[in-house]
């Protein structure tokens, strides 16, 4: 088959493939169940990776990437891929800059299109762990996962045919050793459905941040969501009392009765507005990380602590792995995918952690504290 | 309503109970959830717990007991308890004499009929946590309950009116401090569904028990396996290789493409033979697990290790968690249930684990003959 019938009619090419997979002429690229999923993230879906010849937005991307520098008139699918690798990058040179140890950096190829860069740091000086993933994915859905989005979230997607889709992410977590210092998860994420043309038939966006402290220090607390609420009131009045809220009610250890943490904000399918404004949103939202983040562990990072603090620490890491592997939708499914990359997904736990038996705070400690506004969420800042 | 209609004909007593519910009179004794979890086992359901009028079984049972010693010619609900309540003396006093330090013992009871004892270990001499629990229920399947038997197991079960039902069961898992001593489960388990007249219509056993260890020691499965197959043989001799094989099958994680430990025998829904049998079987089992694990222990439990072996075995106890979190049906189902008793459920896990990002044994290390073993599960004793 010539890589000519590959490039300009894209109506021909669907057609051609058709007959290719007719004839199981393509015998190497048998279709597979693969994951893509971000660490600790609602990020995550199986699909079903028919022959390589469907993936044209693949092959159209590859060459605009080749010809040079991705500008405002490109697919959105290539703004977000820049726009995540470029946040990847400015975030893990913060962190190194915070920690002075160096992350390690996988990168990884979907032979179906797609790539992947994994960024972690390991017993660093700060940090225990501290993981950011970036992942870019071009694919099939699944009959499944096409049937699950139309019922459970409402997408009118028809089934009738291959439904080529592409995804693009960030996703982090960082758990420092210091008692003091909270965990923080972000994660932002474009998804698109194609129509045979290659032109998103549709796309919304997804993606938040949250807060996880060992010990309340309210004013780290406001000033996280302060930070949030800055660049959600940038673009819509509603988007951070909406998106405060969904975090809430998210981020949940429902078997605890618990919040993971003191929250952030939450939002998926989000479509409401013309796919630039709510990109320029996104983009607001994911800059504003290291604002958000930095100045706290600046204040914690080198607090004294005590055993006991520590022991504190590890037993709400405890209560992290359970909201991650029993509750987090993305973390759930990618692991019941066959074919997952089970490293990324589980690169949101932390290193350490500790389980007691009926273990409960002291009357008026510290500890204490920190469950009381976990199972009673604040509002952190007045909300318009 | 006079008390004097709890007791004799049960048919009138349904009815009477009926009335009251319909009347709403008894609005203190409100339905709700309960979660009855043995700890890391798959013996875990929701049930509604209807008005208390209708858990005769639960009074006829505690006046019997009242009376004086359990015989064979007791109700099975009355023996099995009686069995899992000494067992769980002889083994908590039996892990009390290796470690030297004692459990800490809760006791606690089901206003709607039952009760439980639970004893933990945490932080000894020997072992850094274990814990033995045991839970005798009198309550009502929930609807859903009922449905889910029929369908996923086949159980011919109506549920045109109240389904009373009776569990009781034992459940222990014991993670040692030293990596070269394996982690140890064991469940045994007895349900009952029972007729108007307060005689089973239906019952089963269920349960099992099996080795982790974090270095493989080849003559400890090889003894374990044995003392299994020897209990199993004088009761069937079909029965190991066929409970081996589920167990294999059972304790495995799917994400990671690897059984949770070496394996040892997991069966359920047994009620091939009278329940005299079976229950002969199940206490033969139970009654050897002293024997299978302890030797082992002695052997292990002083050995020296460095560090890193410690370190293997903190990563091993994550895997651990995962397989509890993420697959156990006990402890999913418990943990999705409203008003479960948490820290019974999770009495499972261990009381620290670890995860590292990409961690691969070294080629031709002790932990990676593990890992092998853990993909390729063994025939540790000849089969029939």
């Amino acid at each position: 088959m010539p890589t000519a019938s590959f490039s300009s009619s894209r109506a021909r090419l669907y057609s051609t493939a058709k007959v290719a997979t007719a004839n199981s002429a393509r015998k190497d690229n048998k279709s597979r169940y693969w994951a893509f999923a971000a660490a600790g993230s609602a990020l995550a879906f199986s699909l079903w990776t028919a022959p390589k010849i469907y993936c044209d937005a693949a092959n159209d991307d590859k060459q605009r990437r080749a010809e040079g520098p991705i500008t405002d008139k490109d697919p959105m699918r290539l703004r977000m891929e820049a726009f995540v690798k470029g946040l990847q990058n400015r975030i893990v040179s913060d962190i190194e800059a915070l920690d002075g140890k160096q992350f390690t950096r996988t990168t990884w190829q979907r032979q179906e299109g797609g790539e992947g860069i994994t960024c972690v740091l390991q017993d660093g000086n700060v940090f225990e762990k501290a993981g950011v993933g970036v992942s870019i994915v071009y694919g099939q859905l699944p009959k499944a996962a096409v049937e699950q989005m139309r019922h459970d979230r409402g997408k009118d997607i028809s089934a009738d045919g291959p439904v080529p889709f592409f995804a693009a992410g960030i996703s982090l977590v960082m758990h420092p050793h210091n008692p003091n210092a909270p965990t923080v998860h972000m994660n932002y994420r474009y998804f698109e459905i194609e129509n045979p043309d290659g032109t998103p038939k549709m796309w919304w966006f997804g993606g938040g941040s949250d807060l996880t402290p060992s010990y309340l220090y309210e004013e780290d607390a406001i000033h996280f969501h302060q930070v949030l609420k800055e660049g959600c009131d940038k673009f819509d009045k509603k988007h951070y009392g909406n998106f405060k809220q969904w975090c809430d009610k998210y981020f949940y250890n429902k078997h605890r009765g618990e919040s993971r943490g003191i929250g952030g904000i939450f939002f998926d399918d989000l479509d409401d507005k013309p796919a630039d404004e709510v990109f320029s949103f996104v983009k607001e939202m994911g800059n504003r990380f290291s604002l958000s983040y930095i100045p706290i562990m600046k204040k914690r990072m080198n607090m004294r602590f005590t055993p006991e603090m520590k022991e504190w620490q590890q037993i709400r890491r405890g209560r992290y792995v359970e909201f991650n592997l029993v509750w987090d939708r993305g973390t759930k499914f990618g692991l019941q995918t066959p074919g997952a990359r089970i490293e990324a997904i589980l690169m949101s736990l932390p290193l350490t952690a500790r389980w007691e038996y009926m273990h409960v705070p002291e009357p008026g400690s510290k500890e204490e504290d920190l469950e009381e506004v976990l199972k009673n969420p604040r509002d952190w800042v007045p909300l318009d």
